[in-house]
Parts: C-alpha cells; structure tokens; sequence
C-alpha cells in the first residue's frame, strides 16, 4: 500500500499539478503554455491524461473566452451538476451569471409537448439573454445541435462555446459540428467530457482572471 | 464525419447503454449482473470502459446499499456537484435525504483553524446524523481517511461507502484503506473517479429500486 502523504489543505492542488506536470514530461506531451491551466485542470478534475491529447482550442480561443468574462459574460450550463461545479464567485466578481434552465418546470413541459430533449429548450431561452453568454455544454450533445442550428439559421450567435458534453449518441458529431463555426471554442473530442469537465474549464478561465501569483 | 442518429430524447439513454453493452462484449469484458447497471451507468457517465476493470464491490455491497435506501438511509455527499447529480427525488420516494456540508460557513472556518480540509469537518458533522448515512464521497480523500479513522476507533460506523474520490493525492491509499475495513463499500480502485462518477453510483442504486421495467 502507499503511505499517506501530509499535506496542508492549500497545498493540495499546488501538488496534484505537480504531479500531473511531470507526468505529462514523462509521456512526452508537451501543451502550449497558454492551454496548459486548462488541460491540467481537465486532468486534475478526471485524472485521465487522454485529455492531453484530445482538447481542441479555436485560435485564440482562451484569449476571447478571458475577455469575454472580464467584460461580464455570462455562463449557461445544461446541467445543474455543471452549475454547482462552477466557481459563482468568481464569476460574479467579474460581473457575470451562471444559468441553468434545465429544471424549470416549463422547460421539461415544452420539451415534452415537442418531443425534443429539454437541452433543446433550454438553449432556446438562453439564446435570449441579452448579453454575451458562453456555453458551457458537458451533457447534451443536442444542446450543441441546437446551437449549431440557430448558427446556422444566423439566429443567435453564441458568443463562446465549451463543448464537452459526454457519451455514445450524437457526442462526437455534435462537436465536429461546432468546430466547422466561426464560434471561438474549446472541446473535447471524441466521447469523453462531462458536467465536472465543463465547470473544471470554466473555472481555470476564471482562476486565470482572479486568482493571484 | 459521422451522421447524426436521430432518436426521440427518452430513447437517448437506452440505446446508450446497447453500445456501452456491445462495447463491453467487443472488449470481452464480463461484468458480474448485479454489478451493471452501477458499472455501465458508470461508463455511461464518464465515456471511460477503464471503469469496467477498476470497479470494486464488497461482497454483497449492492444487496445492502439496496436495503439501506430501501429502509430511508440519507446520503452525504463531499461536493455540491455531486448532491446535485443525485436524483434527490427518487432518494425523497424512498424516505431519505441527501446532504453536502462542504459549502456551510462554520465549516470553512473550523476547518482552516485546525488546518484540516473542508472534507474532514464535513464527514464529523455527517457522522452526528441520528440515521443510517450512505456517504458519496467524488472528490476528497481526506474525506475517506477522516471516516477511516473514525472506524478504526470505533467512534463512528458509517452504514456503507462509495469511494471514489479522483486525483493525485492520497486518493488510491484513502481507497485501499476503506477497503480494509468492515464498511461495505462500491469503490473504483486507481486515480479515477469524481463528482459526476459517485453521483451516477447512488442513481444506478436509485434507479434499480425506484424505476419500472
């Protein structure tokens, strides 16, 4: 068995990326310096480095995302596991909201009436917040469909887009769909994500604007 | 690229798990009955078939974890993300109630004047609840050591455990160590596990009691 490691409450993260630091080296994965708070964060949240090798950044994509929250931006979520995850504070020292309209009861009665899923509807009414908002999408690929759809149609355009959603129906296409946008984003890959990926990322973005040193 | 599948929203789960299950079988990965639909909502979760071969059971663990929720036994949580992915109404039907101390402001301030983790006063005050607690822990080892501890000096006996914390740090010792004991447990051994994974374990048990079909 290993032996317990005492380590002061503060200095716990400082040493998990450490570790994920000189694990990374070991592997020989070397991630551009501006997307390394945010990969390592990716890690740190699943401890799985396949993370190092599958997120994808639009250009310039953690620059536009760090302006958008330092001028206000809102966050919408399609889970209220991605919301609790999301450091609030954080956000709204900086003067941004988190949303997350999937359990309002009239979203999952429209969805029902529509038989779309309540991601569908939920994107619907974020479309109409009047002000920039980013997406962060860890469950629903069809809430990224229905993005892709308004991009499309030209009748919303998001302002950032944190694609993660998780799983083995319409995930993969829904990301590749996104990345063929002009929306600045940054996604996962393949099948894997999550709402604890999307908040990791969106905290990192956070931490990166609010967080000393 | 891939097409899009176009399957009402309610079917979206099930034919997730078709693919987790025919991936399983590709992969010639027998997982034990009991043990799958906890496994493969764990998958389903996560996108990662590692789970499938890290996944631990003590003896009987699924049969009691059963019978506590069946009998009202509250959960305790060590993140808010993961009281939020628990489905709290299927709990409430049963008679239980989840909880999560990690966010109470007399926690905060306990634990950084004994320079424990949040975790630690946590699972102390969860320890006082006058009824069997099955505690969800996705995120802090320090939460299984402080409940280790409290077993090894019979001061505490939590009615069972699912353990799996994720990252860097004591995670895979604070893993073993809850395995030694008598506590029935569900724990992924390793690095892995999280919010998203301890939440989707209390549903997969949730789901098998509260769910038709």
């Amino acid at each position: 068995m290993q032996e317990i490691t005492y380590v002061l409450p503060q200095e716990i993260e400082k040493r998990s990326f450490e570790i994920i630091g000189n694990e990374l080296a070991e592997r020989g994965i070397v991630i551009p310096k501006e997307e390394e708070p945010i990969t390592k964060r990716v890690i740190h949240t699943s401890a799985d480095f396949e993370y190092a090798r599958t997120m994808c950044y639009a250009p310039h994509a953690i620059e536009k995302a760090k302006e958008l929250l330092k001028n206000g931006a809102d966050i919408v979520t399609d889970t209220n596991m991605a919301l609790a995850g999301i450091n609030k504070k954080a956000l709204e020292k900086l003067g941004g909201t988190a949303h997350c309209f999937m359990a309002d009861a009239d979203v999952a009665a429209l969805a029902k009436e529509r038989q779309v899923t309540r991601a569908t509807v939920s994107m619907e009414r974020a479309a109409k917040i009047e002000k920039p908002v980013i997406f962060a999408i860890g469950n629903a690929p069809t809430a990224l469909l229905s993005l892709y759809e308004m991009i499309q149609t030209g009748s919303y355009m998001p302002a950032f887009i944190i694609g993660v959603p998780v799983g083995f129906v319409n995930v993969e296409v829904s990301k590749e769909l996104i990345m063929e946008t002009e929306v600045p984003y940054i996604i996962n890959a393949g099948r894997k994500g999550g709402s604890n990926i999307a908040a990791a990322i969106c905290n990192a973005l956070l931490y990166s604007l609010t967080r000393e040193g």
